[in-house]
């Protein structure tokens, strides 16, 4: 018996997504197949299928987000299940025991996957410790730590404009330091064996011992942005960046905002991209986030193919017989 | 090519419904048809019908409403759509440009429709202007411009009762100045060839140039009830008052408010309407508003099947081939 | 003719469940009977049927749950039918006019069923007397008075476990002063023909006259839990406790609390049960919360099947022919 991931069931599938750390290259790869699965010819989105009919998703958001929640409840509605948002109490929560009394009683309604976005890095994980055997559990972003679904709908796209990933040049940008979206792309795009990956920031927003992750670090944007053929932009979280890290929006923009002219030392075929929402003039300019290279808004139509994707493989697993068991192994 | 109204496709066919002013008479009464095929024998409506089955329909409120998101939503589901409240979030959308943002945000996730309520005359008009070519817009209400589905849902109902428009006697009560609802049903009631179409206010509560749109003012209530087929009152928009155009709550009763006493110079099958929520004792005595002319909530009724007529006219238009076009034009 | 039950049709059907009183042994037995068949070998619940495709159901809730709440909500998707969640503006609603405006309106909206939950006894009952014929009304709580869905769940629960009532010996322990579950819980254990019903607390707690209702009072918990079958721990309602009529948590802990120690002189295989939310430490020790004897989370999961039965009958009764009606007076 090897010790298991804790993401995985017992025959090495993927029960929850809490991470990108540790997943196989295969197992990446099967999720962006089954997410090109629900788009049709012509972008178009199986809008409904009954894949989880009769399940029900309850989204426990403990942080404010309008685009990830909305696009989770679409993707659930789209499968046909049941969805339930809980206004969480946060004084009722402030207790870990009071979080786990509330999570075993939507356990006790027959709830069957909690999307889950918190402020602490590990609420993901320490959810998935406590649950029942038949529930799943989505890490939508917790604390600086990990924001799977999202690096997934990034490579996602990033697969159906480049297709091969090894010769690939990628540049992310921004506040490396506090971005659980930039941690979890970096574990996504080595382990699919991405030949050139940067990161782009400040000293005082780059971690120590990054290098150690397989990225190259720049501090300036010309040189970063050499021969890219893709650039993703982070949103500058101003309320997560304590102190005096950074200088003015305008000296930041003018540094590390992505403007036409910087992107003209990348390929010219470069795509831009950003997780959303953009603050206009600070990250990036309006010229660049509107043009014709920026794949932003395609970014967000991919998240909802990417949440069924995760969604209903990590609920639809069938039992496996002992024979299969041992083929899969 | 002649210029197009905003609200038409290029076969002249509904795409968005954001204002009664331009519609032609026949679309007026294709609505009303539809409207009245979601009302069985018996006046119980079809609760559930496929016809817009994998579509997401957005309630975009950005200012509060019960009755009309209520029956918005009602209606949506009814229809099988799926529906999105999107918790408009003000600090967000102070900037046009955010709103946009956010727009565009919903459309990438293939949303079909947005309903809009806004505090601003001409909100739902500048959001049609830059939604996709798939997307419909239906205004719920823009500032003191315009509110199409009540207009509709009033009509409906007056036919219902009364069957031909053109011999009527209708006759609007109260706060014509500031009132969405009344401009709505003043064009819906002239298009439709009204033949005395009547306003009843004080004239602080009159708009300049009225007559031009067709009506007879009144500033006094007997003199503008005799002989009226259909009252439809207004409700006093405190919060939309500025300053003293008005006298007490009291004194306003007094002069406009509708009793059993004004109401005996309208004909004996005379149609009391309201488009509520009703400030009794206010602009109507509860006698008359629980009263047997009464229509007041047939009007919440028939406004389900009118906005289901409306959400599915509009998302169910067929593509045109090249013969079927040649003819509709 | 007989005066009948508000609660039930002319048929001597349940229409309305506004509290157990008054209901017959058969009638709870139906309930029971038919949740029964909501559970599906394994405890695994039929997650969607489609008994109340096309119903509306609307949750008013004037009073903050999250457990009751969302078991409705879960309940009726399950059920297939619509879900109404209408935020309760309780400016709108401190006048009953305003109230019974918005219940008349949601009635023209054609909903089905008022799921009410107000901090006023009598408030469901208050509604029901309103609503049009083909609307039933579930009282969630109302003030001290009655909370039967949650009495009913609580039952059903025993029979699954003990299957006979007449020979249990069933302790009610906590605050049965302010408590609308234990008076439910008192009706419906007395029409089942319990043998031995006790309830347990401190003077102050007791209401006069409760002897009246077949049950024995003690205030010594190990007197009352000798030889007892089940337990039934209420919630400590804090926010409903006026003055000084209770000494400190940790005090009320101390005698009323419940123990592994205390639970001991009670039969070996005791039920100890929960209404829930729990505060742990103050009228239950975590040890016996979570132990095998808890049937805690076992309540919340039937609570679903329970209300699922509820809403299916109340909704579902079907038009009875004259014979049927002779054979069923």
């Amino acid at each position: 018996m090897r010790r298991r991931n804790l993401q995985l069931d017992e025959h090495g599938r993927l029960r929850h997504l809490l991470t990108i750390e540790g997943l196989k290259r295969q197992q990446i790869v099967d999720i962006l197949d089954t997410a090109e699965s629900f788009i049709t010819v012509g972008d178009q989105q199986v809008r409904k299928v009954p894949l989880l009919r009769g399940k029900t998703i309850v989204n426990l958001f403990f942080e404010a987000s309008t685009r990830t929640l909305t696009t989770f409840e679409l993707a659930a509605k789209r499968l046909s299940a049941d969805v339930l948002k809980i206004n969480i109490n946060t004084s009722a929560t402030v207790k870990g025991e009071s979080l786990l009394d509330m999570l075993q009683n939507l356990e006790a309604m027959q709830c069957d996957m909690f999307v889950v976005r918190h402020g602490d890095s590990g609420a993901a994980h320490l959810i998935a410790q406590h649950v029942a055997p038949h529930i799943s559990v989505i890490n939508a972003g917790d604390g600086r730590h990990a924001h799977p679904t999202q690096a997934l709908l990034d490579i996602f796209t990033i697969r159906r404009h480049k297709g091969e990933f090894a010769p690939l040049t990628v540049a992310i940008v921004g506040d490396i330091m506090h971005s659980r979206v930039a941690r979890s792309q970096i574990h996504a795009l080595t382990t699919l064996g991405i030949s050139d990956l940067r990161v782009i920031a400040p000293k005082t927003l780059i971690p120590a011992q990054v290098e150690g992750l397989g990225v190259h670090v720049y501090h300036d944007m010309k040189e970063g942005l050499h021969n890219a053929d893709v650039v993703i932009m982070l949103r500058l979280q101003k309320e997560r960046m304590q102190g005096a890290l950074l200088p003015s929006e305008q000296e930041y923009f003018q540094g590390y905002g992505l403007t036409e002219e910087k992107l003209a030392v990348a390929k010219t075929d470069v795509m831009v991209m950003h997780p959303g929402p953009i603050n206009r003039g600070v990250e990036i300019d309006s010229e660049v986030a509107d043009g014709p290279r920026s794949v932003i808004l395609e970014q967000v139509s991919n998240g909802i193919a990417v949440r069924m994707a995760v969604m209903s493989m990590v609920l639809g697993r069938p039992p496996m017989d002992k024979e299969s068991e041992g083929a899969a192994q």
